[in-house]
């Protein structure tokens, strides 16, 4: 069942194939831009810095449901080993097993595929299970530090204490409604942090509410990341866009106009919500933002642990 | 046998134990404050962003030497899978386990303890196989957002395309030279970074030759950093310190000094090739760095994928 | 809270402290003997083969109650990747991530241990993170093949379709009954295998069911297994014994009388269902048993994949 | 470059495919039937048992040569965790990652392709990331309990101390003498050993001497196995064949041959030291051997803790 014309007909309106070369790894992290760095570094007032990743550990977001995508197996392999002899100072090593997805992480440009295609029309079939992407993989990523916009859709649409109910399509109306609330105009460059307020079924302890249903961007929002020129968008759930999905039988278009089309990354499972609570407190919802990618040798996505600076 | 009374002369002299209350578990983090962090953000001139971490491979600098600190295994547990029929949007999971110590990373504070003692006085066995690090877990650091300092002594003591020779102890007096040769005074809350040029060897394709002989930073240093306030200090080598050690039979005693007694993090494998030349270029030493921990519960260290703003 | 008095008494019924010398590192397989091994052989008559393990998959019995016991992780490293060229002979390899008492497996000697000691008057604090189980690992287990006897407690007390209650408590007078029904006396040198049916549960799909509330080992069984000297004991079970335990409080006593008085290894998570089949077509409750442990070095289980052969 | 025509020619000649039916996924472990068990049971004389397999270690005999294939990294989860509180019984768990051809390990049918094939004509592209094998996995296998033949071409050739040259070719005319020595025929269902001492470095500390050059079986072999209709091959090599290769530019033909063409099982870092001397010994070159596949679902390969009892 080919992808239904609907979703073609967005694709085609935000597609970036092609736009910085036909060599470009990156996509829109080409907008981030050396002014535009300096201009997020101008937006620091206070120095508060909000960490927006979730801890990783064994007890986290993924429940068994998406095979392979492990929660974090830390264990130890050294504990206070006094490996130069009696009395010498010890070490103490951990290692960790996981998977690049399941925990705050970027989706990288290889993260999804369709059409048997990739970004810049990259065949899908040059990831391999022996080398990962040897295109646009997460290795590729030049760093990612710019400014950073929360669009705080929870609370325009509930109120400062809500979250949005799990069947909640965020619109493109949504977003205005946020931008607006922010007072700041979303621009080239930055990176979008939209907040749901989903995550607090995890922070609550229930992942299974956590998971789905769950709120998440509409097909139509790329058209408005787009239109902005956005760097990366991120929010505060597991599935990033609806799920079940807001076009019955269309799987993930989404992440395929983001990843794909518009070659733009996807940030997942962030935690927003002390955030939320101090660009309330600052009322100024824009900072200063940064957000590396692991540079994992041909990664399809990285844990990150992103910062907000105030 | 007991660590010597050299030893323990400095370690009075450099202690932290205490200075920030009895429950602390972030040591000399607590140095960035809001009012750092606004002037790091201030050094910013250009927006020229330079990253700082190897590349997440198998390939990497781990020879086997450590049991258990393994290079990066990256695995793909999906590829392309249209996993909601064919035709549809495909995905591609991938996982990794590797060492926590392996790569470009932050030693946390449990990372090594003597005498029984970790930081703050807390015991040694509070590590434990099941939870990792009780106290002082890398999951309980604040954002390390701050300024940064490159004090590129490889530079000031072997010229502009130089390397420090393996027998080389880095001194205080080296600091010096470099800070000197920065033009700029190194203050409370920043991270220093002393580039020794030893990781040329690695990234030449020499993993032996970068593993040891090593230079790395003397004995005497901790007190030097201990008299600024320093937040952290990484380097560009393997072992951090002298390897084989300065002092004949006394093993990691800078490790010590740092993690143990100051509670101070220090960084290892941090490639500062292209910092050094940016910094050579723009003429300017210091630069807002931001190098985040991987929030692991109860891990030992974290990889990090650090990046100066100049 | 020390180990009750009750539990003591049997302790000292049981233990085999010192029986095979001070350095013993096997205890109970001592008793598997050239002379046991020929009449084991001496069982085989049609040469039926029935393998005991269940599959190794992410979807295995495990579902997080017990932290790092990881249901394993199959990754795949090489997919008909042309390592030599286009046109070439192909390669596919692949790795796993697993814990080591996740599915069908043995618990080593040191898998518990109680007031500081492990089997043999070995010291708990052997076991280190950096180098496992320094005493008493597999590794250090001799080959497991000898007779096998299936006690099909399960077709004893529920009949040929049942299985046990989830609070049904194994006793001496079920095995007695079970041995009966089978027609053999359990010797020196056997691995008994008692079944319990609730394996069903995990087949039919019913993880959470599987594992607790389960039926399981009295705390009296142990000395029934001594008096017959036998070599080793495996059920269907996760939790080997009665789960909640069957005495209030008394957590894990017939692991803590099994591994650390006997030195007697248990086997968990064995599916006995084939073999209930085929020994009652076959009216033939002994045979072969082939169950050997993976060689870990300090390592304290071993997944196995046991045969017996009819 | 296709494989060349010499290859095609014996291809053609030990072809098995569609002897078992269009849906066979288990090749010549077919020949292993009840009566061979039967048979191999009774080539028991002293019950002596002799295990095969090297210690599961991170100092294992991978270098880091084939990407991926990890030797086992052993990790504690849990060191005498007194779980349900102080002074209750302990638990200790670990867990693995490891490839599953690094250490002493079966090749599945799955772990070489040529031409788009694998055994049987399943196609190449049927393993995949997310699931690995979706035929012809190591799970499918049936129990391998059969008689084992060693053929001591090291012993043979060398002399009863001696191992073959890294140039050595083992060739059906060193089988044939093997054969004669050890006063046996080798049979249908049979596993054969094959000797040649190469494993000795590995023992003896050199890693690398043991990797490459190695002697190993040669492409004119498997038409010698195919003849007596053996069940699967094993020996104490890294490569299994010669390597380099024995035809310059012919890559692993033998793997070809064995697993695709005739869908035979190879063993490979089998360690035949002690059941070398044990068969000296008794001067008896056949027994009883088990040799279980541990049931990875989709696995390419899997780890073996092989038992020759004498």
């Amino acid at each position: 069942m080919p992808l239904p014309a609907a979703f073609h007909d967005i694709a085609k309106r935000v597609n970036n194939w092609g736009r910085w070369g036909p060599d470009d790894e990156i996509g829109t992290l080409n907008l981030i831009t050396p002014e535009v760095v300096r201009e997020a570094v101008a937006t620091v007032r206070t120095g508060r810095r909000v960490p927006l990743a979730l801890p990783l550990q064994q007890d986290g977001v993924q429940t068994g449901l998406i095979p392979g995508r492990v929660n974090p197996l830390h264990t130890m392999t050294a504990i206070n080993h006094e490996i130069f002899g009696p009395g010498t100072v010890a070490h103490t090593d951990d290692a960790v097993t996981m998977g690049l997805q399941a925990a705050t992480h970027w989706d990288g440009l290889t993260h999804v595929s369709h059409s048997g295609r990739l970004y810049n029309n990259r065949p899908a079939d040059s990831v391999t299970a022996q080398g990962g992407a040897a295109f646009l993989g997460v290795e590729k990523l030049p760093p990612i530090v710019t400014r950073g916009v929360l669009l705080d859709v929870a609370r325009v649409r509930a109120g400062s204490d809500g979250w949005l109910d799990a069947g909640h399509v965020v619109t493109p109306e949504d977003l205005d409604a946020a931008e607006e609330a922010a007072g700041t105009k979303v621009r080239a460059g930055d990176v979008v942090l939209v907040r749901t307020g989903q995550i607090r079924h995890y922070l609550a302890g229930d992942k299974q509410a956590y998971g789905f249903p769950s709120p998440g961007l509409s097909i139509r929002t790329p058209e408005w990341f787009h239109a902005r020129d956005v760097a990366a968008v991120a929010n505060d759930t597991l599935t990033f866009e609806m799920f079940p999905p807001e076009v019955p039988d269309l799987w993930l278009p989404v992440h395929a106009l983001h990843l794909v089309e518009m070659g733009m990354l996807q940030g997942q499972n962030w935690n927003l919500e002390e955030l939320a609570r101090a660009c309330a407190e600052e009322d100024r919802w824009s900072f200063l933002l940064s957000a590396m990618a692991e540079p994992f040798t041909g990664g399809s996505g990285t844990p990150v642990a992103p910062v907000a600076v105030l």
